[in-house]
């Protein structure tokens, strides 16, 4: 697996009861995965070479994150080396132009959206929706204002995660920030959505894929704070509808491994794909103490051309908290408290330095009761993060 | 961790989400848990100045065997160095003539037993029970005749595991064997039991302590078969008895971490203790899928004084059955075919080769109904093992 994060690390930890030997190209000795794997090459993934190098005597390379060249995906791929998922799915995880592009080509509803050159291409795309609407409204009419179709989403087609690469713009002014960097810019309309859902699938070689439960997914300032399995109050009709969803994107774009499609759900009942990642993903962290099968595990089989394991639920509500680091470095009292207040407590840390605001672990709590599972999962986060002091 | 096995690799799997440093001390970089730990010394646990180097920089040393000398711990202990279970509690399992002293001190019922000196003393060993028996019983009466008491059971005190250094002896020239290695011999009365269960609780250093729920063992040739928990058919009485029982002795041995207490059901519905394990142990291997907290981590939890988790099944039955190696090296196909017949099925491999007899994987089962997960574990295990091809 290339890159040390913690998706590597708990990737690492379900290949064991596999049986899988396991071969991390980290960063850095002390990355997250590289503290807990025995065969560790520390190198830069950006470096062909290295990757040369690292793919040798892999039977399959696959990734945690989505920041490999994709130029050299495609001369590993040339080589031999087997890829999962492939750089021509991979692309699409990767570049969000790329992205919109494959999903419109096969009827995925998506945010209108296209690839914008300045900002005053910004104000033209948002003028284009504003008339669209005005066009479909009986109210409709008038002509062109400053300001009119705002606000916009705006993201760099690469390198954006949690919330970086991504700008909510109310205007021509705001919208100079973006384009600062000199790379492509996606706008996309800002969606009137009531909640966010996540549809995760796995997916193998020969065509077996697995759907796990939708779940919701609630973002604070851009980052994942919590998400409930399933979805609460998800009718049976849309919530098939985002598997068959997620589970065509997977099989038309040849993804495979795990694939998380990040959904809105809008106020009047669609769902709109946000963004798509193809590795374990935030949104599946549940899985690991709610499902029969975790992610992890699934993405190891689905790799490697394992027949898949069951993703049904092992819990009525399964609730994922991430705990971000807080002002404190040292959570070890804490950690102590959290353990001692909630025996059944599932705490999964990364083994990284703490930093505010930083994702250095999770937690998972389930049960019958939603409300008594949400408070537990959100008690112990805060009570890490230092927000509570009980 | 002073030891490079099965146990090890299935504690340091645990250890990850715990966010704990596990450092392993292996005979060799290719055994089970070196393959999967980050940080390995390859050293011999029989040489003080190994274990000496070895535990520099450990909190705590914990062991995943009782084969580490009593003096090298006495050694390390009063160096400082902070070993758990300590090794006053850790004799007690090392040897099996002082596990009986200490348990006869605490009253807790064990079959007959005392050290025995050669085949002639097992002959008047076994006699003495058999005049015991004649004298309790109404159709008693008679001189002492030769095969009198037989058969006896014969263990050398130490360095015993699956079978190997145990005896079942009918006369005193098969009784002659135990004593060809010159080391001590325990003899024992053969229980007539109904079956073998085993109480595993975990003990911290500030006195917490949790009970898992109490298993049935079967063992076949000698070595643990398949585990169901909770026991069937176990009365509330008779359960709660070996809780507290194995509770006591973690108590009153001052034992630290996983203690697994593997007990005799006799046909008159007592339980005798057979033998104590002061380690992660087969016996609650089940706890891996089956329980809210892992054997695996509550022991790591125990040894690093953190709060204890919560012991209780996550299903109404869950099943473990070894897997032992067959006499085809390459279990790759009977592994996919596991796979894909069973989807909720839960494979732990140990990464090691394959020899006839040798345990190198086990697999849980879980559901409501026992008859199903029984035989779900029971396929699995023989397709892998190859004695059935479907």
């Amino acid at each position: 697996m290339v890159g040390g994060g913690q998706l590597a690390r708990m990737t690492h930890e379900a290949g064991i009861p596999l049986g899988i030997r396991f071969k991390l190209l980290s960063d850095g000795p002390q990355d997250s995965a590289a503290q807990v794997v025995s065969d560790v090459v520390v190198g830069d993934y950006r470096d062909l070479e290295t990757l040369r190098a690292f793919a040798k005597g892999c039977d399959v390379v696959t990734f945690d994150h989505e920041h490999v060249p994709t130029e050299h995906l495609r001369a590993l791929e040339a080589e031999g080396v087997v890829i999962r998922p492939g750089a021509d799915a991979l692309l699409r995880a990767q570049d969000k132009g790329a992205m919109r592009d494959a999903l419109t080509s096969i009827d995925v509803p998506c945010p209108r959206h296209r690839i914008v050159a300045d900002p005053e291409d910004v104000a033209a795309f948002a003028a284009e929706g504003d008339a669209a609407a005005r066009s479909a409204s009986v109210e409709g009419g008038g002509g062109r204002r400053e300001g009119e179709g705002f606000p916009i989403v705006l993201k760099t087609v690469r390198g954006g995660y949690d919330g970086k690469g991504v700008w909510v713009v109310h205007d021509t002014e705001e919208a100079a920030e973006p384009f600062k960097a000199g790379v492509p810019v996606l706008a996309e309309e800002k969606v009137d959505f009531v909640r966010e859902l996540a549809a995760n699938v796995v997916r193998s070689p020969h065509g077996q894929a697995v759907a796990y439960p939708v779940v919701e997914s609630i973002q604070v300032d851009g980052v994942c704070d919590t998400v409930i399995a399933p979805a609460p109050n998800l009718s049976e009709e849309l919530s098939a509808q985002a598997q068959r969803l997620a589970l065509s994107i997977a099989s038309e774009l040849g993804v495979i491994g795990h694939l998380a499609v990040e959904l809105f759900e809008t106020r009047d009942g669609r769902i709109l794909v946000n963004e798509l990642a193809m590795r374990p993903h935030n949104s599946g962290h549940w899985t690991q103490d709610g499902a029969v099968t975790s992610q992890f595990a699934n993405h190891l089989r689905a790799v490697l051309d394992l027949p898949l394991g069951d993703p049904r639920p092992r819990a009525r509500w399964t609730v994922m908290t991430n705990v971000l680091g807080g002002d404190y470095p040292d959570m070890y009292h804490a950690y102590l408290h959290c353990m001692a207040r909630d025996p059944a407590l599932k705490i999964h840390m990364y083994g990284k330095d703490v930093k505010p605001g930083r994702k250095v672990g999770h937690v998972n709590t389930y049960g019958d009761d939603l409300a008594d599972v949400r408070e537990r999962a959100r008690h112990a986060a805060d009570y890490l993060r230092g927000t509570i002091t009980e």
